[in-house]
């Protein structure tokens, strides 16, 4: 396989890229001068040298010189110890804390539990969740959050760890279900207006 | 105008029609025998013959023989007196009715209040509202739930009617913010994941 | 079955309709006055008084008090009879007229003939198109052309037809095949560059 | 600049990628293990070293061992030398090429001309073209295919190209407009009707 092929077929895995899209990716390089190509490389080997895992959270985050195992949400204490919000991805983290909706701290599932998955634990940080809330309580921890995708996957995530948690003294909350911006009632599902209804704001 | 343009213009004016479609529903009413035509043409007639406005809830309902000034609903008193729902049109009414999560009594608004209109009454049926309203406290009434669509005209008619009855003993509330079904944490905008945490379920 | 439910029904049997827009239509229709419900009726009733199907290329036309059994463009002999189009429907006529490229006559096979179908004359005009056909070579009709989709129905129904006149003096040629405007070479099909490349324009 | 944000910011220039899925790409690369970077970084490293442009035809192609600066087309003297059909990028030759429909010779031209465009020459390779029109022609070369897309750069290009060609005694050729596979005459433009009449086939 030429390099050509073998380009396209990496960004090919990428998420949400076809075979067609790659091989545009990979023209694109080729019509751009030396220093593009560089520059990529370069922010790729930077990336793997300069970020780290957050030993608390697990999120991914840049080192930037200064010497710390923690994230900066991690490390900063003046957020409230009493709420954990659990989400599975880094980049359901950012959505979150772009909002500015939540103070409280975060750890990263690193992926969902689909129905019927026979080994849970090899889809997601189940012994680091362990080890987070063990800490936590320590420091007051009261309030887990499963902030987890409105869909079957996310519902039997938080279930799963619902159930690892039965007769806990935590208190495990999800995400408020209604209507979300934009949503009309004409072609809202059951499910929702239901919601809506029950969680109405007074 | 020949009459396949005139009825063309006519469908054309049909929620979410364009031009070439409507021209393709004269087409499509030529291409079918007499009795199809004949069969529109009797339904139209049928219907507004046969349907009434409900004199409570102001909704559209057949009179099917019975000799009554209320829908199937207004009509029941087994039904919870204690809340009325406040929705844009009949077809937000069929699909709260549908969920089969609500048990009060509704109220067909008849449209909404778009923002920095100057004549709101022209546009929705505040003066059947009043009455309504006025007849429900009678009999119990407690609650008005303003289930609105989650934009903003949806906002501002909600808002219009709260201050309308300012300092009311009744309870104004809207429906539940948060995840629509199958929302993704991802794509979810800034005041739906705010609305999401603060109405999270324990 | 209740006068709303009966009108949504044959709402919803009108082309790209669904249960949904159908019900739309009729909400819609009750929400307008008396007069635009009248308005229909009598646009529906009109159509079929005035409009009548051209005994030559059997298109639907208005009779507009005048009185032929031919439509316009049939009626206009300074039109190049030595050329006739045979499109599948009303619609696609009006398209091609109003692109302004073609001046001889038309026909409206009122349909297309699928692949494996067994019985193709319920399907289209065949024997009108004879009679057409006989006709037209009285009056120097040389050409025959098949304008019809680029699909598989569309190149079997000008297959068909060019077979049921094998051994004719008549010339039947099909619509050219190449780059429709705003079209991509990326993204064109092996079959459209080829015929983009043999139709070459010098 | 974290090198986060940074790789982002590299992939959001990649085409059609907006800021969002540049960052899914990061958290992407960051969830796999090192090897899959390396492996893209030698990919992105081997693809400069490995890929030359033809000093024929421009296109990007693999040394593969072999030594010469001729990609495998312009190598092979099998083809016909009498056509050269020149297209804008690399991923356009793929789809000709792959239709199998031409088997003359090739020219990237490494862009298009937009239409007011003061420095044509910027944009496309018109240089290196004219030095591939004077070696074509001591070997016999006859005609050019100006194969572009059908918009209006796609157009302008063309005619820019003859424009500098005006006199010669070379054929210039563009590719046969009409219908595209799949197209249909109700949704077809005038432009690709009219055109579609004009190169019929008989």
């Amino acid at each position: 396989m030429n390099s050509i092929d073998k380009l396209s077929e990496i960004f090919a895995r990428f998420p949400g890229i076809g075979p067609r899209q790659a091989k545009r990716f990979v023209y694109f390089l080729l019509s751009r001068n030396g220093d593009y190509s560089g520059e990529l490389v370069k922010a790729v080997q930077d990336l793997k040298k300069e970020i780290i895992q957050c030993s608390e959270c697990m999120r991914y985050y840049a080192k930037n010189g200064y010497d710390s195992k923690l994230c900066s949400i991690c490390a900063d204490d003046t957020r409230d110890n009493s709420m954990l919000m659990i989400v599975p991805r880094d980049i359901d983290f950012e959505a979150v804390e772009r909002s500015g909706s939540y103070k409280g701290y975060y750890f990263i599932l690193g992926g969902v539990v689909p129905i019927l998955e026979k080994e849970p634990e090899k889809r997601i940080r189940i012994k680091d969740l362990e080890f987070r809330i063990q800490e936590g309580k320590k420091k007051g921890l009261k309030e887990i959050i499963l902030a987890m995708n409105a869909n079957l996957d996310g519902e039997n995530t938080a279930e799963f760890i619902k159930q690892k948690y039965h007769g806990s003294t935590l208190t495990f909350s999800t995400l408020g279900r209604g209507l979300s911006t934009g949503a009309e009632l004409e072609y809202a599902d059951p499910e929702t207006l239901k919601n809506a209804f029950l969680h109405r704001t007074k």
